[in-house]
């Protein structure tokens, strides 16, 4: 059901990460479901995580982890997202820590805990214990696709992207995988997203720059609206290559390939969204704001009558106006407002195109990328948001998923 | 697939108004689509009209004769909302007044129109004109049902209720019809109703008495979270029973009997939901304001994932808390947070409740009317809204719904 290109990208190690992964068992055998990133000391993480208030233990344990001291193992479990779970989730979130840090030479405040798959079940970290060792054990630098695989859930595929820029006569490697499919909504970060370069990059910076590039790549996506609870991304520079990036030297093009990375896994996550079978863009301009122009662009990609009509290739575009209408913008004059569709003039000053003719319409569903573009007619701000269809298969993944 | 009860009440004539009703083969031939009410001369009219900034031409005209004059004729078509059209919409708005003024003896400015159905598309109100001689030879006093009937678009049944009340030692009769089915997001009011009684009620109170209770009855319905560009409730007072109902008079007993009738059809377009199989209450206490109440009831309405369960009668509460942490209650502990699920404790202080067990769970989630009771714990404030799930045949209704 996913729509266009998946991994196309060779994930080349990153110098300074191995990574393990195991069968633990934890919801289903013999599937992939225990991921082990290990860091080189000195590396510097940053990390952006859900704002929803049920954020999961695990969130919690590695918000307060990141506090406390240099990260050196990332743990990443599937099929149980440890989320509403109380205090014996936030205490197993600790024991899974402390169970990486009984194999290492680690205390459990170096290891961030993340977990994704069912809210609300008790974590059986006892299988996570169980596992841990054989993911220990399988630790290499070249398992990034492994990786990509082992942080699934609904995900049809694994999802990832490779940049390598030269800094200073030196190549650095940005490598990041991530996973979806459904409860995506933008906030702050999204679903789980796991990033490294080899640069030296100072912490702060580090930080900045994610904030900056997951607020137009991960946070510029939506599938369903819904905000998970155990939204989460991490991108970690380990400085094995000694290219230095700094606000003197290399920001531009680190930043520029880095939200390369960060676009490519979150329009992956889109493109896999659950029951997917259009890649829609919705580009809203001729905003007041930015923030406008975003929320415009939400109502719209997040309309289940938008999303319905674009399952169905039909260019019922009123309910493209209708979305707009409901936007929030209190003071929108909708005659200045023109929608095109995949480049055909469908609404202008706020009614149907004089040029419209419903064969263009059908034409221009047809595919499976579709572009909503949406002046706004009042100012110059942009801003766009990726998301998909709504179809049958949405219904019955998610009426399913735990059967 | 209309959960629970339809229309039950006999719905009774109200004296002062009069209804017919033709086909007129707007959109489909042989189907009752054009609905007339004529009122008594000295009758009140309030009206709330949707909020969103796409407001149908009708809505734009029918708002404007309303501030002109008092009002004679209600035009009702299905089959076209005559939204999106610009401004030959509103030349075909006016002139489906004129055309009744034409053919009856008020002005234009007394003929208020409404429209539903497709959006975008040019109303055809040359088939309304042709229309018009059979609905007002067809006017009689006891057709609320064929009007029920009349404005159907993709409801299953037609929607309604009655009350009587005694004021002052007079029979006052309340009836009332709606049509939904999608596109159901109150804000302010919703879709088509239309109410009237034969009670004398002053102008002013009448429209504050509509305000107040679509607040608690439509304004507290969502299906699918898409406020429609048409939506319109409007309240008629003929005054034919000489009964008064003031500040000083009935007015209690009038207002339990309008909002009975009120919430009665803004359930049945619940019910009728497109593809509901489940009729659900969620009912949010211990809150800090009943705006806070809302919105949480909302989120959790709204949420896909929540619908989608509801849907496979899975005890997937998770989804529920996860709703309500994104619900934008920014200093929501979620340590104090409780829902039951039909009367079954499904989570305590946040987590999953230590007495939930999911045998509980899934019978509790079977029934076909649903209460999601969440409480806060964090004030006394309390709001209600109903809703349905998310079915496969919501996504079919709406992906075929041109075809």
């Amino acid at each position: 059901m996913a729509v266009g290109p998946g991994l196309q990208d060779t994930l080349l190690p990153v110098a300074g990460v191995r990574i393990g992964t195991a069968s633990a068992g934890i919801r289903k055998k013999n599937r992939r479901d225990l991921v082990v990133f290990e860091l080189a000391a000195g590396s510097n993480v940053a990390a952006v995580f859900t704002t929803n208030r049920f954020c999961a233990a695990p969130v919690q344990v590695a918000r307060e982890h990141l506090r406390q001291g240099a990260p050196r193992y990332l743990l990443v479990n599937t099929g149980n997202a440890n989320a509403g779970t109380g205090t014996s989730g936030l205490a197993n979130a600790r024991r899974s820590c402390d169970a990486v840090a009984a194999l290492t030479k680690v205390t459990a405040q170096q290891v961030l805990p993340f977990s994704t798959g069912v809210i609300g079940e008790p974590l059986p970290v006892d299988r996570i214990e169980a596992g841990l060792p054989a993911a220990l054990q399988a630790l290499e630098a070249d398992a990034w696709t492994l990786a990509a695989e082992g942080i699934m859930t609904t995900d049809t595929r694994p999802k990832g992207a490779c940049r390598q820029i030269v800094v200073n006569g030196k190549t650095v490697t940005i490598t990041g995988i991530s996973k979806g499919a459904g409860m995506i909504k933008p906030n702050m970060a999204t679903m789980l997203g796991f990033v490294a370069t080899d640069a030296v990059v100072d912490a702060s910076l580090l930080q900045e720059l994610l904030r900056e590039t997951t607020e137009s790549s991960f946070n510029a996506i939506t599938i369903d609206g819904d905000t998970s609870t155990n939204d989460a991304c991490v991108l970690v520079a380990t400085g094995q290559s000694g290219a230095s990036v700094s606000r003197e030297q290399g920001l531009d093009s680190f930043r520029q390939a880095l939200h390369d990375v960060l676009v490519s896994i979150a329009q992956q996550i889109v493109r896999d969204g659950e029951g997917a079978t259009k890649f829609v863009s919705v580009q809203v301009s001729g905003g007041k704001t930015v923030a406008e122009c975003r929320q415009a662009a939400f109502t719209v990609a997040e309309s289940p009558l938008v999303k319905t009509a674009l399952f169905a290739s039909d260019p019922n575009w009123g309910r493209i106006l209708a979305a707009l209408g409901r936007a929030g913008i209190d003071d929108l004059d909708v005659t200045g407002v023109n929608v095109h569709l995949n480049g055909v003039l469908i609404a202008e000053r706020g009614g149907r195109a004089a040029s419209y003719t419903e064969e263009a319409g059908v034409a221009a569903m047809k595919p499976e990328e579709i572009v909503i573009a949406i002046d706004l007619g009042r100012g110059q701000q942009q801003a766009t948001v990726w998301t998909c269809d709504f179809s049958y298969d949405y219904v019955k993944i998610n009426a399913e998923y735990r059967s």
